[in-house]
């Protein structure tokens, strides 16, 4: 009888949760179960059907991630044909921030039958984006009040983050804000329903809630100044206890033994969130090895082993990614949608023929097209800032450029140049980080371009000079929670004593990788500095057109 | 019966030969014949078949233009009830610099049975461009020289032009170069063929054969310097007797009344150029008036009463628009092209479908959605120079580039920018020329997008702050030579003493004109000063990336 041990990672995603049930000394991957979130993003009714949502919302319903469990746990033990007792820990990820208010049970206030028509008792997810009024205002005071904690965060703190989200209850519902005994990450709240009690984790409250490790949250006296009923925000409704990333949360209880199928004290890790626990699973545990998520937006995330403030990134965290590191985030924002709006705004009819005549996609068709050009043959050049500059400027209001063009400039040309233009602005993450003192010596990747679109893999490659391996993992997010579940079980307990030695065993990286080409490399070099003049001319404030054209625009729409 | 009297006006194209009958008094156009020339243009084949051509070569074949009296002129007369008596005069334009050898009679060296396999013995057409090698040597040894004709030609000598057209002939067929008894315009050479003698003209002199009314040819110093050969080119092989613009040309032979039905002793002009002739038959005789010829690019003219330096212009030729004036040509090589480039490169399926369902052009169609933007809404601007800048830059290797894409950015956003950024570029020549002492104080517009393309020339209006108004004649060129036939006929035989009086009867332009919308103008001015930045800075050597790419290109490709 198969008497191996296996860890069990969740990967709470946008639309559904992923679990996977994995070999704890091989890390092999041998059941995967996907359930969709039964209400899905609610980003138009409530549950009732009737409650109707302002734009820009997005929430979900925590009664969802319980189904997850209920379902897929027990549908992986099946589907393995393997035995709760063979199950030595669980973790989980989640996106962030995605946050709730609960009661003091711990209870979702919108389960409540006086809050359920009430949006502001929901779930609101990641992406719920009502909450920029706040965010703008929080930013405006910390810098007249020279908060030094907006330089962990690249000068900004997003409207998706944490304290705008509860501001904008307080502003739009005071009585649910008065009603939550506490508002937790989601990631916290299930890791809460598997274990009965609340451990908050270092991720979460580093990157989204503006906790330090050293430092702690924010003032009571900042938090006065965004409204004097927040002053005492954090001893009120969050908590000063958060737990680094690698710890044990507890253990499976009774109740959720019966909910799950699994044995009552299976330890369970602390929450983690998606990106960031893709790190481990890609094998890195130490500074210099930088791993992208790419596929709409690239996520940067690398180790190091002091706190730098480098421009642009978007948050530095001590235990964020890896216990004992600082943990550095920074990203583009526009990456996959850049190539997304061309073929969708730019791609001539003859192009979509071609590409329906061959069977194949249209951007098959243009990466095809594109890859028979030699480096700098199109004489074309891009500012990849159609969706602004997440980093290194942080700057919301830039906007796309291209330069180069002749009447002979072909779409696979300018398709070619868009994809070398967020290569040039990785490049510039890169070199940012170094020379603000965190070296990045490897670069790792993950997600759906680095597992799918080799032709830019290698230009990648090429533009920073710089071999990519891939994790090797099409669930790295889950892969990499199984293997936090395996250190919260502990070597006793056949896992392992710390994320280090787990990785070992059990992260995935692809045995080829890319590497770059001497002669590529060698005029790509040219081209980033043409580049990297442009990003500085029209993002650091020598010309600010940019910026002119949107507010030319905004007084005519008007 | 009617005893009216009339002029006739011929405009020998690019592909066919225009013939209009204008009633002297009036300046209506009673009879219009076009008949394409039997061999069109040569670009491939010599009439032989066989004799396969260069690629950028572009040939005529002079029998044709003789097809076109022949068969023109007694269609006019016929087609009107015109008796030839009735025909006081003849005025010609054509292509310029459209060239070819003839012998010591005039022949072309083409008609002899030895050279019918010698490409260099046709005639060579404007937009013959395979002289580009000559043109590029002529330049650095002008430059080298300090020759002070080069401020006259905006600093460069076309490839199109007439002395590297007679240096690429010496270069590849000296036998042929030797044998020409002279090089002629083929302007000059079909009004020789009605008057049976050589009168050369200013303006092809002027514009094309940098030819200056006081200073005359360049020395023979400079032609030694390009070649020794070619030192005594001007007495051996061109002529120094230059008649202005106005003047008559001779008369109809009786050979030539034979060919074309008109009456032997008819005034005919002095040959003219068809972008030139416009310039009166739109009524203007007088400096200020800028006349825009409007169609794949743009031609720009004005009068001035004092030789001027101007940056950029394409030449400054005395006598060469309207006798005793300073006849100021500028240009914008991508205009129309532009459009077309987009269209062929650029457009998505769903927008062809849109345009078929309608049952209108994509054109159309663009510009039906581009209309209901308002100005400044797209948060886009250009530098119109996809095929580089004829003025104020003159500067082949500057490229297009487009500003302020989002992930919202429309086609027809892209598209009206484009249309911007040309008007953009007509507003920077404009105001050359006044910042040079060449007053530009009205607007007016011929050709195919003056006549058809109102949201264009709204937005011409709009960016210049200038009234537009539009040459009312389908056949501007044509009238225009009828007008100056009328000129050589003089007032005693019922036509004018001089332009100025025959443009004050022959001359159209259309009631309506366009008128600046104030609230256009404010918001164009903002962005037309972000236009002028970015012109000068990627124009003017601040940043040269545009001539970097195209070196990285040139090196790649190689």
């Amino acid at each position: 009888m198969n008497k191996k041990k296996y860890a069990i990672g969740i990967d709470f995603g946008t639309l559904s949760g992923r679990t996977v049930l994995v070999d704890v000394d091989t890390g092999n991957e041998v059941a995967t179960i996907v359930k969709e979130f039964t209400h899905g993003v609610m980003d138009e009714y409530l549950p009732d059907g009737k409650t109707k949502l302002d734009p820009d919302w997005a929430l979900q319903y925590p009664e969802d991630y319980l189904e997850i469990y209920k379902e897929t746990i027990p549908a992986v033990l099946k589907e393995a044909d393997v035995e709760p007792e063979q199950v030595i820990g669980v973790g989980i990820d989640f996106t962030a921030c995605t946050m709730l208010p609960v009661d003091q049970k711990g209870e979702p206030l919108c389960f409540q039958e006086r809050f359920k028509s009430n949006p502001h008792a929901y779930v609101k997810l990641w992406k719920h984006h009502a909450a920029q009024d706040e965010a703008n205002k929080l930013n405006e005071i910390a810098g007249e009040r020279g908060e030094k904690f907006l330089q962990r965060y690249g000068g900004k703190i997003s409207s998706e983050w944490l304290i705008p989200k509860i501001w904008q209850i307080l502003d739009e519902t005071p009585e649910i804000y008065e009603e939550a005994d506490r508002f937790m990450e989601a990631a916290d709240w299930v890791v809460m329903q598997l274990t009965g009690s609340e451990k908050r984790n270092s991720c979460t409250a580093g990157y989204k809630a503006i906790w330090h490790k050293k430092e702690g949250y924010p003032s009571a006296d900042f938090f006065k100044s965004l409204d004097p009923r927040m002053e005492n925000l954090v001893e009120d409704k969050l908590s000063n206890d958060i737990y680094p990333i690698g710890d044990k949360a507890g253990e499976i209880t009774e109740k959720s033994a019966r909910l799950t199928g699994l044995k009552k004290g299976t330890a369970v890790a602390i929450a983690n969130v998606d990106a960031h626990v893709s790190v481990p699973a890609a094998g890195i545990t130490e500074p210099g090895k930088m791993l992208m998520i790419m596929g709409t937006s690239i996520c940067h995330m690398i180790l190091g082993s002091e706190e730098k403030i480098c421009p642009g990134m978007c948050g530095v965290v001590e235990d964020g990614i890896i216990p004992a590191f600082m943990g550095y985030e920074a990203g583009q924002s526009c990456v996959g949608d850049h190539f997304e709006w061309f073929v969708n705004n730019c791609l001539p009819q003859n192009y979509e023929n071609e590409a329906k005549e061959k069977g194949i996609g249209v951007h098959d068709l243009l990466t095809e097209k594109a890859g028979q050009l030699k480096v700098g043959e199109s004489g074309l050049i891009a500012l990849d800032w159609w969706n602004g500059n997440r980093s290194v400027l942080v700057d919301v209001d830039l906007t796309g450029m291209l330069l180069g063009a002749t009447l002979l400039t072909k779409p696979e040309e300018i398709y070619r140049t868009l994809i070398e233009a967020t290569a040039f602005g990785t490049r510039m993450i890169v070199e940012t980080f170094r020379e603000n003192g965190v070296p990045v010596n490897e670069l790792f990747a993950a997600g759906g371009i680095a597992e799918k679109n080799k032709f830019m893999m290698q230009i990648y490659s090429d533009v920073t000079n710089m071999e990519i391996r891939i994790s090797a993992s099409g669930q790295a997010p889950a892969l990499g929670s199984a293997m936090f579940g395996s250190v919260a079980a502990g070597k006793a307990a056949g896992g392992y004593d710390n994320i280090v030695e787990a990785a070992k065993k059990m992260a995935k990286v692809k045995e080829e990788y890319y590497k770059p080409i001497p002669e590529n490399v060698k005029i790509y070099d040219q081209l980033y500095a043409e580049y990297k003049r442009l990003h500085d001319y029209f993002g650091r404030g020598e010309n600010d057109v940019m910026k002119k054209l949107k507010e030319i625009k905004k007084i005519t729409v008007r």
